[in-house]
């Protein structure tokens, strides 16, 4: 008998980072926990990425996922914001290699076309479809819901993506 | 009495993090090591960010510095690039922040004002300014002679990037 693969997908942000744990056992998908690690934006930029780096690790030790994704996301709007966005994935993608998880990374087209089955979409169609797959699915923040269609993407596309070696994300 | 403090200076970059150590006491300035730590670009991204993690992390349980300075680079360059920085630069705040040191951050140009004199200037120039104002510093790239430069700065500027509470970035 197989065993379930228990997935976290992770919604990097330096404020916000989300988080969503699912189980995938075949075709059948089950929703575990979610939630958002908070950065407290009145400190420094390095105490904050303390906190990331704690919140998540906490969340990792709690639901012991197997492996991990992480979206592959370009910010045009500017440099700074790009750099904060880097600094926290950065962390987002240290914390589950240092647990020994391989970490999955996904174009948002990816996470689009995995949850409503084209690669393009609003925001609110994303957070309706992985309610559609997963009725039990809370989440606290559009980060977390986000975070949930990471890994439902991963998902989908474990078995190719660990198949091809991790070489590269999928586009 | 009064104690040297003892600062290490970081530069970041995901191919090549250098790092420098110097020691300061009132205006004396003493080299005590510099080194550089290489992630491997064969593996995958989540991976060499813990390369980095390991790498820091070993030279703060060595060297013991009692403050941390980080360059605030903008990369103009390209969104992936500046993606790049952001990801090891987070780590390279992380480490220092978690050993429960406090980070500084100084601008490109606050850095070659505190070592060459002036806010401009050409790299060789400021490697140069380093072994003058250290005979003894050695450094095996110039990711480890930039971390150094780093170091010098926070050295001068220290105290009045302490007393504004870290609050934001010398420019």
């Amino acid at each position: 008998m197989k065993e379930a693969i228990r997935i976290i997908g992770i919604d990097p942000g330096l404020r916000r980072t989300g988080w969503g744990v699912v189980e995938t056992l075949g075709n059948s998908l089950r929703f575990v926990a979610s939630g958002t690690v908070k950065s407290d934006d009145k400190t420094d930029l390095a105490s904050r990425l303390c906190q990331l780096h704690e919140g998540l690790s906490a969340v990792l030790h709690l639901f012991m996922p197997h492996e991990a994704a992480v979206e592959h996301t370009f910010v045009n709007k500017d440099a700074t914001a790009t750099l904060k966005l880097g600094q926290a994935r950065g962390i987002a993608m240290l914390v589950p290699a240092q647990a020994g998880l391989s970490v999955a990374e996904y174009a948002p087209n990816a996470v689009k076309k995995a949850v409503i089955g084209v690669g393009h979409g609003e925001k609110h169609q994303i957070h309706m479809m992985v309610k559609v797959l997963m009725p039990k699915a809370t989440f606290d923040s559009d980060d977390a819901a986000d975070a949930l269609a990471i890994a439902v993407c991963h998902a989908h596309n474990r078995q190719s993506y660990l198949g091809r070696g991790r070489l590269a994300a999928i586009a």
